[in-house]
């Protein structure tokens, strides 16, 4: 069919096939950015074609041998996308990358600067450089297996194939300058990044599910003792009268005066954060008022209410206005929205305003996070918290996903794919079988977007391995120090929508010589259809404006670095590593920290001892904009805010 | 809806809703076994549900506390599927048990005798005990997890509740005296299990794809002198004029004399076996006549020909005819029908007669079987090969499963799993990092449907490890001895609907006792929800009529073997090993006969020197049919086989 883009603002164009009644842009209430609008026109581009028929609606964007598609939402395997299919699903991410995902956002960007959002709650599936139709007019040159060097799993013509299971889908395309760009435009379409609290830089504790108020005190107290400056506790599910199915309550058995701990705790500037799920007990107090709108099938035993319905949105920010946020508790995090595919309701379940099972999956994580958001937004303070699902439109949401997932490896790739999902993630810590693992763990959590210790399962504390204890307040320290740093790379998310966590690849392209092998190396088992390994950064990553982070991983003291081209410089030392770019052996002990570097020209804000220090590495001439405002409300959508120009 | 069964044999009922268009039974063109008339009358089981709604149709089995769920299709991790939702697809098990099966065959069987058939191609939805509705007059009670140790992540009342994605769906209701007879009722009305021509049982060795007919005569020759008796020899993609994709015409320059090799192999007793895959490339000689037949998209460059054509399967029985049949080729590898997901046509593609891609991909196994099965049966001669994915209705084809993973548990799984999927699993042999592995792959193998050395990508063979050459020729023997006891096996299969490879659960029931403990044990990264590890056999099976398998993993010269109750003698040596069932550790040297077991009164037939002898295990007086037949053609079918009685 004719592809007529609309253009909506500058390098951002819309198309719908049918009559959408939902996007995930709209669901999540957020409007585009107004800075969208400053941003320098683009020439729409004018080779994507489009398809509906059954049940589908197909888009296809065409691809060159050299441009790298990545998106399809949160990866924890790839960051580079290509010659893979995904059908996107909420779940767990159990191992195995298919399109199941906490965040399935579908959105995918090409390094060609070309991005597109399928804006639609529905079944979608990726088709990256898989998909060739019979009559494409560029003919595959065939080659024969057993005996044609030349043979390839791979043929051109290329095109990123995407299949929405639905006739009714607004499609949204971006082009950028560069891929940063279009995912920039990507953030801003979808209302632009949330700048957390302040005190949500800080470290977080999560305590075990069985404590009561005196068992949490003793917590803060500890913490206290072992000058750990604790920022917010977290209460797991034993908070409430009743959880699995949750009551949304408070335990009159184990918080008796739960808002006299949270008034104490607020004095010493430490925040109370709660868990939550979306099951709801009948025990609970909003049970009868929400049994009307809850959908066909049960969770945990509980009701699992309509949030796309306004009332339901009502009735639970109600609930959550005066029965937390009144008693001073500053946030949540919202538990098990992706289920693990088995716990949550089946796919055709079925909700009051007439959404499958399946499509209100897609949307469950985003309108929990929307409740709780617009509650504290109302109140004009900033909270901050977790979310265990998210999508689309959820860019301007202050929460972070996690999983119960504990790889390592996983959880760094996670930090780097999760810059092309409008999303954030969260490596929590949890525990440790040596102190290597202890410290590499924290030292990775200490850049990452919450410092988070979680302990709901068990009695960890920072300092459960005495020999580390001070290697990890310095590890917190560090974080603490890099807090002005931070709070920009949040600013820019807000107001340009670049992600303040990012792989390489988004920063300075393709830099290391793409593989232009046809084979790989034939293996019966790992590698049956003799595919390229082509070179995919995801142990590495830049975190605000330029710094780049190469985490060690557990039990080990050295790892391999690939910088990017140009001179780059250890951040703590301020010594020159490479003179331009290269893949050298760098060497950290275990008690040593974190290796991070900066580029030529960096500017770097450290806060030390309470007054701002500004770190300069290189000759090259660098300015940074350092912004600061209220730190706690939403008074910078007022303009309170200002940015202050470093040059050095 | 109104649930009405209509009853089609003894224990056996229909049910459609609206007009369904294919069945998988249908596709593959096979009629329900006469053999079905001849069981005992069961009652109708009344307290199924279903209903049609949107796309949907669901429909619900009520289950006990006590009752135990199989089926599912093919599964490597788990036999016991209870607390899983499954969304099948055909699609290589990747290593993530979710419905993605090489034969997702949309069958459960409860403990209880009942099982249910969802004889549809289109998408299928299991939820097992997973799926709980608001309006269930058994009411959840509920419990608080952080404080009550009654709290599970469980909650009757139980259900499976299935959801077809069509509004035209027929069902198929089984009830049997117990689960064993339940799946035999399946197996009937999908046509009865096949036969194997009796050289399908004897050593099978795939050459490398690169060898010509040079290199394979080699390869026989090689075999002959190291005195291994070899069956069957495959040739891979390299017999082909073009492949991936594939001419299906011989190689001119690879295998000039073709026929003349084949014909000598035959005389001395070695068939041929071709290995082909879906997709067909421009330079075959019948790319022209099925160009028109084609989907929409292509695989490997090739077209996929919609196999639900009568034309299309008629152009191609043809072609095998006359280019591999006429030159004495013996059967096929039919490979890739489950394409790794990304390899095969995207879901929505679309095919000739109408069907989308994902449900072409439900046939696209099941039919490739049925042309070379029906080429074969034409001839009034077997064939015995190698099928990538299949379907309900595919139990009388003969083909087996395997895949690319090399896992041996997993591999040991498929093979008690596959008891409930009317398919049959083969544990390939390709290669070993060590003796003990190469010996403990060649036991389980030697005992599998299809003793096959899979060298497409290696030159490995029998002999490649020295000093265990002598074991696997004592392995090969073994399988040799038993080829009365496995062709029995299989009689009973096709005429019984019995399958030849069970898990203990089909035979034996939940003889050990269950976990009844409601809470399992806490741990935030592997058991967050503390589900209750139920006992789950899936590293032993029963082969035959009651020998049970304890395969020894590589590396491992020990193993913990659970025995039902009764008295148990070891297969070798005739010595009693259990008195009343019990788990007890075995041992077995690296160069020992693997450990096979036979319960009290048990009769197995073996062939010894040429001439059959019958072992008697116990005091326990047994009876045993021992089955034969020509071996090589269907004149079974036409009555011409007998049974012999043996007493012992």
């Amino acid at each position: 069919m004719d592809l007529k883009w609309n253009n909506a603002y500058p390098g951002v164009w819309t198309f719908q096939t049918g009559e959408p009644e939902l996007t995930l842009t709209g669901v999540a209430g957020r409007k585009p950015s107004s800075h969208l609008i400053q941003l320098d026109e683009m020439e729409c581009p004018e080779n994507l074609t489009c398809d509906v028929f059954g049940k589908y609606t197909v888009i296809r964007i065409p691809l060159t041998d050299d441009d790298r598609v990545f998106g399809s939402g949160l990866m924890f395997q790839k960051v580079i996308t290509d010659n893979q299919a995904y059908h996107l699903r909420v779940d767990h991410f159990a191992g195995m990358e298919v399109g199941n995902s906490h965040a399935p956002v579908p959105f995918v960007a090409v390094s060609n600067g070309i991005g597109l959002l399928c804006n639609t709650p529905e079944k979608v599936d990726f088709y990256i450089r898989t998909a060739h139709r019979k009559e494409d007019k560029e003919r595959i040159v065939e080659h024969d297996r057993a005996s044609d060097g030349n043979w390839s799993c791979y043929n051109p013509p290329y095109f990123i194939e995407i299949a929405v299971q639905s006739s009714d889908v607004e499609f949204v395309l971006f082009r950028g300058k560069n891929i940063k760009d279009c995912v920039a435009r990507f953030n801003l379409y979808c209302g632009g990044g949330f700048i957390p609290p302040k005190w949500g830089f800080g470290l977080w504790h999560r305590t075990n599910m069985t404590m009561n108020e005196n068992d949490v005190q003793g917590v803060v107290e500890d913490y206290r003792k072992h000058d750990f400056p604790l920022s917010v506790i977290g209460l797991e599910p034993g908070w409430q009268s009743g959880s699995y199915p949750c009551t949304y309550d408070w335990s009159e058995k184990n918080f008796p005066n739960a808002e006299k701990m949270i008034r104490n705790f607020l004095k010493d500037g430490i925040r109370v954060n709660l868990w939550e799920n979306p099951c709801i007990s009948e025990r609970s107090s909003v049970y009868k008022k929400l049994y009307p709108y809850a959908g066909s099938h049960l969770l945990w035993c509980g009701i699992v209410p309509d949030y796309t319905l306004p009332e339901v949105r009502t009735i639970l920010k109600d609930h959550h206005k005066t029965t937390h946020f009144a008693k001073g508790v500053s946030g949540y995090k919202l538990d098990e929205s992706d289920g693990y595919d088995k716990w949550l309701w089946p796919d055709h379940a079925q909700f009051p305003s007439g959404l499958s099972g399946f499509v209100f999956r897609n949307l469950c994580g985003l309108l929990f996070q929307r409740i709780t958001y617009e509650l504290y937004h109302e109140q004009d303070q900033r909270t901050y918290g977790l979310t265990r699902s998210t999508n689309a439109g959820g860019v301007g949401f202050p929460y972070i996903l996690y999983n119960d997932r504990y790889d390592f490896k996983e959880f760094v790739t996670g930090l780097c794919s999760c810059g092309f999902t409008g999303a954030l993630w969260c490596p929590e810590v949890r525990g440790a079988k040596t102190v290597s693992e202890w410290i590499r763990r924290f030292q990775l959590l200490a850049i990452s977007p919450m410092l988070l210790l979680n302990a709901w399962a068990n009695y960890a504390t920072p300092w459960m391995f005495p020999e580390a204890e001070e290697t990890i307040r310095e590890t917190v320290k560090l974080r603490e120090s890099l807090l002005p740093y931070f709070y920009t790379a949040f600013a820019k998310y807000h107001f340009e929508g670049i992600p303040p966590y990012r792989p390489l690849f988004m920063d300075y392209g393709l830099f290391l010589n793409a593989n232009k092998a046809t084979l790989g190396e034939l293996d019966d088992t790992a590698n049956p259809y003799q595919e390229v390994q082509t070179t995919d950064i995801k142990d590495q990553f830049i975190v605000g404006e330029s710094l780049m982070a190469a985490p060690l991983e557990p039990e080990t003291t050295s790892r391999k670095v690939i910088f990017p081209p140009g001179k780059w410089f250890d951040f703590h030392t301020g010594k020159q590593v490479v003179e331009n770019g290269g893949v050298i052996e760098i060497f950290c002990g275990e008690h040593d920290p974190m290796p991070l570097f900066a580029p030529d020209g960096a500017i770097v804000p450290v806060k030390v001892d309470g007054s701002l220090q500004v770190k300069k590495f290189g000759t090259k001439p660098g300015k940074y904009m350092l912004y600061d405002d209220d730190g706690e409300t939403f008074a910078y959508e007022r303009g309170e805010y200002h940015w202050t120009e470093l040059l050095v």
